[in-house]
């Protein structure tokens, strides 16, 4: 399977949805996994991104460090994993396998992409003056990909306490609204 | 109909899906409503929640001077009056007389609450200090409103170009995740 490159100004449309993502980073050789969902578009292009990432996550202190990590979008199909990744701390685990997620090299950033998501977006952290205050990164969008096979994608959003909501029907109407 | 108070910390539960919100605001006697998409949640409780409103808006104004508003969330029936508010200005229309939006008093805001969202977050604006850099508030949720009547309002989630995923299915994994 080939990803497919996504141009930078569509990233936005992935992740407005507010899906659950899969933040991959890595440091001295080692790779690590979290769940998040609370993030959201500050930007269009370059794409921007906020998160909140607790300082008591092992991935608070990999991306303060290297400055680089990679938003991962999973559909329901990965659920299991999703919620088994945010059970787990990576100061403890190997969370690539002991839930047999596949790194993959990404091109600009030294975090691995997750092969079994559907969309994957390298970043560097751009702003981190909210760090102290609010634990809030911003991130820019510095490379994006997309499986080009799958259109309709599941995507899942976390109600709390492991429930999620799955995506359901598309509707489409006239906006003037980017 | 009368809302039911909700408890603060569950209002997590509501926006950290995604949902597409209503932002409401007024400046001496003249009320406005927004569209808006990219908000995120930034602490539990008391709730924090961040999101960014383009300056060009005229709730930006409204915001930065009274420091207050109220986020509304509609579900899929209001779909078409959620795209109407993001259609048109409020510098130009009164958006609640125009497309049937009934104002209700808020109880600690000068904000109205929209009476056909399902749930309205009372807030105030915490944070200014990246507003010049990103547009960003940070809002604090003092007050919480809830339909008692319907449990599975299904929300819409903004995929752009008014391009919706509306909320489907619910599915509970075993987590530890709040």
């Amino acid at each position: 399977m080939k990803k497919r490159s996504l141009p930078l100004s569509k990233v936005y449309r992935l992740l407005e949805p507010g899906p659950v993502v899969l933040v991959s980073s890595a440091r001295g050789g080692k790779a690590n996994v979290m769940t998040m969902s609370w993030h959201m578009m500050v930007d269009f292009e370059p794409p921007l991104v906020a998160c909140i990432i607790s300082n008591r996550n092992f991935t608070f202190d990999i991306l303060q460090e290297t400055r680089e990590c990679v938003i991962n979008i999973p559909a329901v199909e990965l659920a299991k994993k999703v919620v088994a990744c945010g059970n787990f701390s990576g100061r403890e685990v190997d969370k690539f396998k002991k839930f047999r997620l596949t790194p993959v090299p990404a091109s600009c950033v030294a975090a691995p992409l997750i092969f079994e998501c559907f969309a994957n977006l390298e970043c560097k952290v751009a702003d981190a003056s909210l760090l102290d205050k609010y634990c809030l990164f911003i991130l820019e969008v510095v490379k994006a990909w997309i499986d080009p096979r799958k259109k309709n994608h599941r995507t899942i959003h976390h109600c709390g306490y492991g429930e999620f909501m799955v995506a359901g029907r598309h509707i489409k109407l006239p906006s003037k609204m980017k």
